[in-house]
This record gives C-alpha cells, structure tokens and sequence, in this order.
C-alpha cells in the first residue's frame, strides 16, 4: 500500500549509511576501540571558532522572531548578497544575490536543481566514481542517469562521454574535488569537458548544463587549483555546502548558485525556487544562514586531513596495497584485494575496518576509505589493515 | 528548457509569499508603520526561554563534530525517543523512537508522507478551507488532490466526504487547528471521520490513512481540546512542526509520527525514509533536533495570541466584519465584502492591510489574516479596517 520504489530506497539504505548505523551498533557491542569506521564523511575537524561565536553572539543580540522566523524562501538577501560577493571576489564573477538560492546542503541542492532541469525523456550524466545518490535523486525527477566512466588517472574518459552525451541530454553532473576518489580535475579536463559540451549544445540547439556539486571546493591540499566551472562553461548551476568547509554537516547548510552568464538564467531560477517549494522545502536553516554568511572566509584546520591522509596513503601503500594519490576531499580510494570490493569490504568488516565498497560509486574494484577520522584511530587501524592484507596474501 | 510545472510554481510563488515579499518592498518605499502585513504566519512572540539557553549550553559544552555532525538520516536515536515518550505521557500511545522520523518542519513532512504513499492513480482528499500547499505536493508526488468543502461551522462537510472517497482514496489530510480558518474539529468530527474511513477502508480492503498535519497542536485558547488523532484511526501519519510551538519556523524542525497501531507501520516508516533520501533530505537540522528535545514541554507566550484573538475579532465585528470565531492557530477568517477575495484583498493594500485572499484555501469570499503580530499593530490597522469598511459601505 506504500510506493514500491520509496520502500525499496528506505528499507535497503545507502550502503554509507549502512555502515555507519553498522558502526555505531559493533560499537556499543564491542567498544568503540575496536571499530574504525572509515565509512562516512563526517567531518573530524571542529568547526572554525567563528561558526560558535556567531552563534552565540546572533543568540544574545538579535531579536528571536527576526532570528529564528521565515526568511524569504531563496533564504535572506543580505546571506545571498555575501555569497555572491565572495564568489565574485574569488573567482571575478558577477553573482548577484538573485542568482543564489540558499538550500539545506548540497544533497538539497542537487535534489532541487534535477527536479527543476528535468523534462520528460532527459537524460542526467553522471560521471564515475560518483556519490550514489545522484541516481536516486535522477530517477526521484523522472529522469535517466547514463553513467560514464573514468581513465586510469580517475579523470574523466572522454571517448565514452562522447558516445553517452545524446540530444537528450539535460545536464553532466561534476563533482571535484571527487567522492570517492579525491581526485580534483585537472584545468585540462574541465576545458574539453566545456568544449565539448557547447559544441554538443550547438549541434542539439539547446543548452547542456554542468551541475557543479561542489562540497569539497575548499578542501584540496599541495597547492591544487580547482576550476570554478561557470568560469569555463556558461550554464552552470553550483550546487554547494558548508558541510564540510565549515563542519557543519548535520546542520543542512549549503546553496545552489545560478551562473548569470547562463542562457536562461532567469528561467532556472525561477525553475529552481518552483522544485524547492515542491520538495517541501520552506526556506533553509534561518540562524545557519546567518552563521555561514559571517563565517564565509573561516576555514576549518585541513592540516589535519592532510596529515591523515598522508599517513593513510604512505602506510597502506606500505602494506602492500594500490592507492588513487588525493588532492582533495578526505576520501582515499584504494583497491580491493579480490574482483568484488563488496565481498572485500564484508572481510574487512572482520577486522573491525568498515570500508565503503565501489560497487555503488560505479567503481568495482575499489573501497573509499573516509580519513575524516581521528589520527589516532588510523594508527591503531594500521595492524589490522595489515592482517585484512595478509589474510589475502598468506592465502 | 527547464521543467514547465517548475517553472510557473517558481515564478508564481504562493499567494502568501507574493503578499509577504510585497509587504517588505512596500515597507521600505512607505515606512514600516504604514504597512499592517497580516500574511503571514511567522510567530511574533519570542521563542522561549529555554531555546537559547539550550542552544547556548550546546555550543559551550558538545563536541563540535558531534553537536554539528550528520545524525542518522531518521534523526538523533536520544531525540525521537524524548519525543515518542512525550507522546506518550501526554496521549497514553505507544510510539517507539523508530516510529519518529525528524524533518525540516512540517512541509517536509507532509512532501515526504505523500511521496512515501502515492503509487500510480491514488488520490488525496484535501478539506477546505487548506494551506494551499497541499496541491504542490501531492501533485509532485503524482497524486491526484480532491477537495471536499466546509459546513456552516467550518467542520467538514460529510455529504461531500462521502462522494469523494473512492477506491483511489491513499489518504485524507487533516489540519486541525486549521490554517486558515483558526477553527478547531470537535471530536464528533474526528470521531465520524474515522468511522466512515474505517468502513470505506474495509469495502475497498485496503487502509486510507489521515495525515494529520499538526504545526498548530499547541496554539489553542478557551481551553479547546484538540483531538489527538492517533488514537481515533490506527492508520495515522502526523505531521508535525516546533514551528509555532517553540517559534522557530525558520529553523525547520519537526517529525513525522508515524502510529505504532496502523495496520502496516513498518512499511510505512520505511517508504517514510525513502521518500525523505529521495527528495534530499539527508537529516534534520543536527542542533535544533537536540534543542526541541531539551525543551519539548516548554511553550510560548500564547497569552499573547489569544489578546490579538479578542482585540481583532471583537474590533472587526464591531466594525461590522462577519469573522469565524477562532480557537486555535492564530489565524483569523474575514467575509469578504464583494464576492471576490482576491478583488477585496487587492483593494485591502491600498490601506496598507495585507489579507490573504481565500481563493488559494479553496474558501472563495473569504480573507485569512494572520494575527501573530504586535497588539500595537493591530491597533494602528483598526483605522484602516474601518476605512476599508467604509469604501463598500459607503459607494
């Protein structure tokens, strides 16, 4: 008597939260000690001091009502004018507060801007490795996801993208710096991806939008530079957070920002405020809008992720075992020791190791190993990922 | 090129937003005191006490990843078990923590309900007068709305409820205290209600469920009792929001309950979670989850409503406005005086009076205004009222 497709998503999960409901209950069985649980992106790093202080501070001086009220459904004018002024500064764009729509996180953001692009018959690209809920998000809109895969740097492989780009195409999801890989896409990568794209767009006379989900902008490491897509491609539609530029990521805290140089800019605004009030979304956090606005130069300490992941990549490598090298996020990619990383990740579970498996990400073969995690929990981790290795090798 | 239905609920807005936005502009061009916007339901008394001193006590004492970090996607385990067991005391149910599924307030709630329920060809009756809402979502969700009308004391009309049930029927929504009339069901209505879906749900052998969407619970006056559905029909889903109870409607918080006792509520909660992943949801705001939870029995100054209550209802029957009498919510229902709302609500501006017409509400000929303003507010409308009185009156 409930929809079938509703019951299947929310009884079988997202294999991340699986695990990570999985960790908390080994947890309480056995101690904490004795789970790693490299499973979900839950930032490690308190957030920058200026997140509680700006809480604090809103909390003691500014009126209740005006605080915690409605704001305006596309969020405060003054939040989205900072927003816009940020972008344009960093990057010399012209963003105005009426091309940003401030969301309940990116997951929010993506939802919203599918359900606004997508028409009878579209199809989404999406580009592997990829955050598995790009599919359910698609399919939720009425859409068709068409999954291209990668090259052997974890860059896009542009001879399948050519064959899967169709007059259908509504729109290419891009996401880097990359879940799951870390990989961030070279300047290169992104100009042939805009070129190509507006060639296609030309030959279909109609725009291809680039869906920019962007989480992890802020978090590359060794002096990586990562392109700001409305730069190199006209209709595009950012979908950010401050989830993990801030650690905030239960707090639902992000936008979606309309490039102005878009073909019908105008248009997809109004389509996304339209998906936003579909999905039921009123507005987004009200005192969270205030909070990112003051907090938007504030960086959290990603030294610590760096040294995580260096420590992470250097001792499994160590070990034996084949790593992607990341320049971003705080996911390490590393493959699995027999043909199913599902099966591997099960092994792994014995060790009190809970790897994410690729076969979701479009990426069997490989697990995502999340190092937003305690250092001290990646050192004491270290002996077992050697005996989950032996385990295979003494075979 | 972006989606059609997107598209014009975007750049129509609702009719309470288009009064809402145009009552700002129409501030800042005349001087606040020069606009009297009674549209919309933003609470104009303070949150209590208890919010920011939890919120305050969270941010000095939590672990910053915890307190800011991803719950599971159902919401924290220690929140929905506070609220299920405050349920409980107050209702002599038997909700489980795994029967509360947190939300960004009520409209989340009832997207994700509906989208969790409707399979190909259902049909949702919606009871007149409505928030307005309603229709986005069900159609979103690919259902098909049908509204069945009010009798002469605003209860439901059960002549029309009997015709509009069918086979099709998924569910009958129910807002009580009512948005926009203020009225409260007396419990022959809720007990009738349940009776006839009972019988009807045992013709077709299928359940029909109420979702009860409940934001106004708390808000009642004159020692009202607001029925608490649940334990009037098993196969129950509510809605509810701290939005009202707490004054926190930016902030988006609330839960759907989901009743132990309806015939599949497993199920249920499981297409519940589905329908949530599939819109975007990831988790309800982490901090305010905890902040309702601390302060679940605290509640606002009502006092304060119910003097705006008297002061307007009294002032504009004195006037000679026909008025519903309220006992809940803080909405107030006018007669309007030509026979089109949306004509009397256009003529309402030129005072400065923003009225929401009821032609959205499915409750042509009638004017919501929403009286959580300042008592000084009212006052400096009555005037106005009087001259917008004296305009038809005087022709």
């Amino acid at each position: 008597m409930v929809n079938n497709e509703m019951y299947a998503l929310g009884s079988k999960r997202s294999v991340i939260r699986e695990l990570f409901e999985y960790g908390k209950i080994r947890a309480k069985q056995l101690g904490a000690d004795k789970v790693f649980d490299f499973s979900i992106g839950n930032p490690s790093v308190p957030a920058p001091n200026c997140v509680n202080e700006t809480i604090t501070a809103l909390v003691q001086n500014m009126d209740s009502t005006l605080l915690h009220g409605y704001t305006s459904a596309q969020g405060d004018e003054n939040v989205r004018r900072a927003i816009a002024e940020n972008l344009n500064k960093r990057y010399s764009t012209s963003f105005a507060a009426n091309n940003i729509y401030m969301t309940c996180g990116a997951a929010a953001g993506l939802a919203i801007s599918i359900r606004a692009l997508c028409c009878d018959g579209d199809e989404f690209v999406i580009l592997a490795p990829y955050f598995p809920e790009y599919n359910v998000f698609i399919k939720a809109a009425g859409g068709t996801p068409v999954t291209v895969g990668f090259d052997e740097s974890f860059q896009i492989d542009f001879d399948a993208l050519r064959g899967a780009i169709t007059k259908r195409t509504k729109a290419v999801i891009v996401n880097s710096p990359n879940n799951p890989s870390g990989v961030v896409y070279s300047k290169e990568t992104i100009e042939k991806l805009a070129k190509l794209l507006s060639e296609r767009a030309a030959e279909y006379a109609h725009p291809i939008y680039i869906i920019a989900d962007e989480p992890y902008r802020e978090l590359v490491y060794d002096d990586v530079e990562v392109s700001f897509i409305p730069s190199y491609h006209a209709d595009t539609l950012v979908c950010y957070s401050f989830s993990k530029t801030l650690s905030l990521p239960g707090e639902r805290i992000g936008y979606i920002a309309v490039n102005p140089q878009a073909s019908d800019a105008e248009n997809v605004y109004f389509a996304v405020m339209g998906a936003g009030r579909a999905l039921g979304y009123i507005c987004a956090p009200a005192l969270f809008q205030r909070v990112v606005a003051e907090c938007i130069e504030a960086r959290p300490n990603t030294l610590a992720y760096k040294e995580n992941r260096d420590l992470l990549f250097d001792g499994l490598k160590n070990i034996g075992f084949e790593c992607v090298h990341p320049n971003g996020a705080f996911y390490l990619f590393v493959k699995a020791l027999e043909q199913s990383a599902e099966a591997f990740s099960d092994k792994a579970k014995a060790f009190g190791l809970l790897l994410v498996p690729g076969e979701d990400f479009a990426a069997s073969g490989w697990v995502r190993v999340a190092y937003c995690v305690s250092k001290d929990m990646i050192l004491r981790a270290m002996p077992y990922f050697k005996q989950l290795y032996d385990s295979y090798t003494n075979q």
